[in-house]
């Protein structure tokens, strides 16, 4: 019998993907290149060629049985180590391999991390604004996923709020930082007070409560700064990360958790997630994939255009009026829209082949996202639109 | 706080792999080449050089941004024309593109295929000998897995004891042909009476049964035959296929879930695999593999020196007195012990450095299974070895 649950979900559709599919059909009217499309968060630069060189010679020089037999349960040892020591390196935590666990990318990151730490009927608290794929990764576990409002004048944490909501059903809280949608890096003084406050729960409520920190975004980073790391500010931390924005490899679905070597249960969580792979179906990421992204560690795509984006979009909404944060990273900005209805906004948006998301979705009504992770041309290219659009519709 | 359930089974070790690892550590010892190592089920020949020469041309000509962008929810729709295309070539079944779902391999289909026509509290049935991973990849969806006795003279199904279990709360039906661990190919009688039972009970019942089929070794097949592929028998069947084995890449994650298109819902099942994937994280198998195998869609590797491995051992089986059924696929044999307890006999063979797997954890106590994915040249140093545990252990 076919599963109900399941069934029903056909019908909820996503406005993202609505978005882009309007946008490609109305490509295929106008051209593409005239459809100013900030739907989606895909990557828009080519991979560090050192990646490329890297996968050609592994099919040129190793044996067909090295390198696409089965990766251990919990994943390839050397593999392991090198991630291991690019952290430590990195971030100054003493990781070793048995911390770090090879996954498919960030949501296999947090289909393992959330069901390791949780049991069903566990709260799991987010912040808003928040990636909407979060309500199905965290209710499928069983856990059920709440959000805490947002702080709007800079998108860092809502602590007041999050207090309110920090009761002894929380079993975990998820963050991302630097966050989609808006662009924001989570502060130190943001992570000390968030870690401090947990701290303070862990003790009320006599139990563990962990952090799992979503991190796709963190090579993302714009000013010439640094993520602040959140597993540094609290020990009971799970980084989860993917390669897929810094490497430009979405598709290849690979990335790791690595456990806080501080936290409870610091030795057995990688185990525990091995056991997790095999109800879900994840038997760890490809073996090419992770022996491929060890050769590159430490490198990332040039994603330098995404800064260049960001600046041109983010000045000339300012110049517009626009409320808006200036983003810290990622390929994302956030702007207040200029009516209450996100949606009737983005609505008129698209009169001017203009696709942007309205932000209901992401738990933060009023707002809409752009993803401009587009070519710099294009979006040079989208700002008179932008303003004859504000101008018109706005009176602006 | 650390999930309980999942901490509880680090305890559980897997008999399969403890022997391989006693292998690996006796390995180092005497040289691994002095043991006769039948534990693990890894391919032992190297992909078809086709498949490497697709990818090496697929990332010295591809653009990087093609290759590696994320693949679409339901899989790349050209990688599942050619599989649709491929299989109705092959199987006579009206395959279209919207029938198939690329998965993860063999794990990632089935933790789809259950969770789409099970809801937890239903009752999975499968045939003894079974895989043991079948355990947790039934029972981690809610679902319950029972085992239906084994039909030992000739492991095909055991249809009595199957119409004792085949009650109303029986959702989904999963077989393994050609099968892990006694490597006997189901018979077309046995599937022609399979399907009539579960039309019966369908119509008995009043809701559809789903037969999930488990076919990674559908493409090891012994003396030219074919094997009968299931989905011809029974509407309401999906094919769970991975090419880890037919091509030598089992790290690789890449297979496909087809359903069959006269099934009920067969135009909604793979959408509602989709929903699945956003909770279990699984989010597609990596973009270049379902690139890659679409280019090779009916190649093999050179799967011969599995039947020459078979022939060798039954036949020195069958003349050291041992009750065998003559495998018709795979790459395993699984013939009764000389004593009732198969852990007392493999524990004897362990002093000639024959590495048994002992079978009560496929559900039919008494017998041991080898994986003779291995030399040819180490099976036929085997033989003489095995002949002297016989002999001085039980006397033959």
């Amino acid at each position: 019998m076919i599963n109900e649950m399941y069934r029903e979900r056909l019908n909820n559709k996503s406005v993202i993907r609505d978005l882009a599919e309007y946008a490609a059909r109305r490509g295929s009217e106008i051209g593409y290149e005239n459809v100013f499309d900030y739907s989606l968060g895909n990557p828009s630069v080519p991979t560090n060629p050192d990646f490329t060189k890297a996968v050609i010679d592994m099919y040129e020089n190793e044996p067909p049985m090295k390198i696409h037999s089965y990766s251990p349960t919990l994943g390839i040892t050397a593999v392991r180590e090198t991630i291991a020591s690019s952290l430590k390196r990195r971030f100054g935590l003493d990781y070793e391999a048995k911390h770090i666990f090879p996954v498919s990318g960030a949501a296999g990151a947090l289909a393992h991390a959330l069901r390791a730490v949780t049991k069903p009927g566990d709260t799991v608290l987010t912040f808003a604004p928040y990636f909407p794929e979060y309500t199905p990764y965290v209710n499928d576990t069983g856990a059920v996923l709440k959000v805490v409002p947002a702080r709007t004048e800079d998108f860092q944490i809502n602590f007041s709020e999050f207090e309110k909501m920090l009761d002894s059903d929380v079993a975990a809280v998820l963050i991302n930082s630097p966050n989609n949608p808006s662009g924001i890096v989570y502060s130190e003084d943001t992570l000390k007070q968030l870690s401090s406050m947990l701290g303070d729960a862990e003790k009320k409520y006599g139990h563990d409560i962990f952090l799992i920190s979503d991190e796709p975004y963190r090579e993302i980073v714009f000013d010439g700064k640094k993520c602040p790391y959140p597993s540094r500010y609290y020990p009971n931390t799970l980084s989860c990360y993917s390669f897929s924005k810094g490497l430009s490899l979405p598709g290849e679905r690979i990335g790791y958790i690595a456990v806080n070597p501080a936290a409870s249960g610091a030795d057995i969580l990688v185990p525990i997630f091995g056991q997790i792979s095999r109800g879900i179906g994840h038997n760890c990421p490809t073996s090419t994939m992770q022996l491929a992204v060890a050769k590159v560690i430490d490198e990332t795509s040039d994603l330098s255009v995404y800064e260049t984006n960001m600046n041109l979009l983010y000045d000339k909404l300012v110049e517009l009026g626009f409320t808006v944060v200036r983003p810290g990273g990622t390929f994302y900005i956030f702007p207040k829209a200029l009516e209450d209805d996100a949606y009737a906004f983005s609505k008129k948006a698209m009169k001017y082949d203009l696709i942007l998301v309205p932000s209901d979705n992401f738990g933060c009504p009023g707002y809409f996202r752009m993803a401009y992770c587009i070519d710099t041309e294009k979006v040079e290219r989208s700002l008179p639109v932008l303003e004859e659009f504000v101008r018109t519709e706005y009176g602006r």
